[in-house]
């Protein structure tokens, strides 16, 4: 298998000023093609570090990919690094110079003393095209190791991995490695809960396919991969004996998430949707209108925070908010029918709840929570347990509120296992 | 200087399925200490590299700080990694058994094989406490190097930091070393901007007072920091002189952003507030309710997407909405009105724009929107340009309602300076 390791440079990735992401992303993406990352190093900029680390790692490694440090300033000292570790001058790289030149000629910037110096790189490098920003990407064998030089503005980096590195990467790699990766993304279940219906179901998961769960909250990714030409029909069967397993919990495949899944269930079904919210307090009607071209099944979103407000927008009996109290079933009953009314939208959400961290009682503590959903003449409700931070019980039950509606719009009859296992029991 | 090095370890950190956030904090709590992290290196839960790591680094660092492998499974390999460098054998550490005992007691769970290996550690280190986990943390002398075990779940690798091991570094430091920190948070200006404004009115800025800023999207962190006790003084002096300057652009001092500096404002002027939102589709209100406490300063949001809607429930004229579109002066003043007279509230915000991908023309293209704030007999309109994806666009924006808010209720009179940035110019 191919040693990939990679060195990252920047004194802000070593204060912890920023995330480092860029290894997250050049990690991921090597791991879709079946390599996975040996050893990562960070050091700050400093010329003898770097030094030492580059003739360190190419020793070590197949391919060693560096990022950072190919900017115009005096901290930027990978260029002199590599040379310095390769025993190799630096001068002005003609193909380097041509292409920042074009870079600044294309903005009608003049081509200065700091830019210039982007251009001087250990002879005989190969350059790696930046389509995108002034700093060209670098390459050269180092103790017979195949050394990449990217920069580290993110998209940049990125772009050079995509177009330039991983198919290069690719020639390095035995002819019949081809992946192909499926993902399938749900809500409601955990990753222990998740494997566990998985291996009740299949007994006799195959080797040859990768499977592995990740969380991008507050859903949950479900990645299948196959590293070969010839699994990639195999990958397709187990794709779907998995989607045939999590059913109705996936709530996308590929990218996205519950709005984008449910504006486009809207679109194609042409109906609009209304939101009734309180301790909710937004964040579900900006979730959606998060969405491009949402504005096609939204028109009218409430965010009723008090009890005279939810009386005077949406007519909640004040009778009931005196006897039932904000949070109860009839009054989230109250708040649907009123936004729907109101709005005169096909379908609609409503939640009250306590957010916390104080307004809890005995009876109905922190963390507690009613929703409905529904139409006009179909409105369901539920009384959910939810305790948690603020933000975070408002991020999971906006969430809750967007599954219960796009499961009611496909008609979807499974009980939820969010609802099995975070119901009131009184 | 104390040489310190990380070392990090997980087959889940160099798959890129988690963001390394563990040494963010960790650079970050020793840089309050005034100690610079000079290298970090990352690697999967593997043995051999592991050994090989744990005996070049300490070879090199005064402190060597591990994170990660401490769990019970077969993964986990940090103590006998650790062991092996070191040439110790490995045994049953009766102090870490006593904790993990009294851990499991609490709970009332039997203490299992898998929780027992746990405590089997190279012999002769020492026990860090986790007050908080099942996985003691441990240390021992290496090379002449202090090396630190901790575990990978974040708030138990947190607390040990804070309450064992940084107070140990600290002991290695020189006697009058003590860091103090003043943060500031402003919005609406880049670093770049920030730093010229600071250069412009403060030529002499003293070598002993570190400057710093770091993005905390949308707001910026300006952070002063002394590293002695003898310039804990000086720290103040220059913090007010940083603070005179930078004056009506600070939101809040230490921790908080926007929303949470609005609902202290409002609550201590006894007010109330409202939104009108189209292009922001709810995210000022969901900003204010994240806010522990809101409940008090907000009734009432309204996300009025469509034309009708603007109408019906604001009262904007249909007319206005004809001659002059939904993106103008006239519909927000109206917009804001409308709110204000509904709900009841003493203040309020509302903002219309175009926030792409579509919707935009060569007269308002994608990025222009209109903003409205204040109070019924005082009504304050601007238009924007701030072009960008969809999602940052809705940030920005309701970060500049806020703000524009927060500068109203202070009675604040300059210009912003994103007013002058981003106001179209016709």
């Amino acid at each position: 298998m191919l040693n990939v390791q990679l060195l990252l440079t920047g004194n802000e990735l070593m204060s912890g000023d920023i995330v480092d992401s860029n290894s997250v992303f050049m990690a991921q993406s090597l791991k879709e093609m079946g390599i996975e990352v040996s050893k990562k190093v960070t050091v700050g900029d400093d010329l003898t570090l770097l030094v030492d680390q580059i003739a360190k790692l190419s020793s070590d490694a197949h391919v060693l990919i560096i990022n950072g440090g190919l900017g115009p300033t005096v901290d930027d000292l990978t260029a002199q690094a590599l040379a310095a570790a390769s025993g190799l001058e630096l001068a002005e790289h003609p193909e380097a110079l041509a292409q920042l030149q074009a870079w600044c000629d294309k903005r009608h910037y003049p081509l200065t003393e700091p830019n210039r110096k982007q251009a001087i790189l250990p002879i005989g490098c190969d350059i790696i095209a930046n389509p995108i920003g002034s700093a060209p990407g670098f390459s050269l064998v180092l103790n017979k190791c195949l050394v990449f030089c990217t920069p580290g503005v993110p998209r940049e980096m990125k772009q050079m991995v995509i177009e330039s590195i991983l198919p290069q990467i690719k020639t390095l790699m035995p002819d019949d490695m081809s992946n192909k990766t499926h993902k399938l993304k749900v809500f409601g279940i955990g990753e222990s809960g998740l494997q566990k219906i998985i291996n009740e179901k299949i007994s006799d998961w195959p080797k040859h396919i990768d499977l592995g769960f990740r969380a991008s909250q507050p859903l949950l990714e479900v990645k299948l991969t196959a590293h070969y030409a010839t699994h990639h029909q195999d990958l397709e069967h187990w794709t779907d004996r998995v989607k045939s397993i999590l059913s109705q919990h996936i709530v996308c495949e590929g990218e996205g998430d519950l709005s984008t899944t449910l504006v486009d269930i809207l679109k194609s079904e042409g109906k609009t949707l209304t939101t009734a919210e309180s301790c909710t307090g937004g964040l579900i009607a900006s979730s959606i209108t998060s969405v491009p071209g949402s504005s096609a099944v939204f028109e009218a979103g409430f965010v009723t925070y008090s009890n005279r407000i939810k009386q005077q927008l949406l007519a909640v009996n004040e009778n009931i908010l005196a006897t039932d109290g904000a949070v109860s079933e009839a009054v989230v009953w109250q708040m649907l029918s009123g936004a729907l009314q109101v709005s005169g939208a096909d379908v609609g959400v409503s939640v009250s709840g306590i957010a916390g961290p104080d307004g809890g009682s005995e009876e109905k503590p922190v963390g507690t929570v009613w929703l409905a959903w529904g139409s006009k003449d179909n409105i369901h409700t539920v009384e959910l347990y939810f305790p948690g931070p603020r933000r975070f019980f408002q991020t999971y039950i906006a969430n809750a509120a967007l599954d219960l509606m796009r499961r009611f719009l496909l008609g979807y009859q499974e009980t939820p296992r969010y609802i099995i296992e975070r119901q009131r029991k009184r």
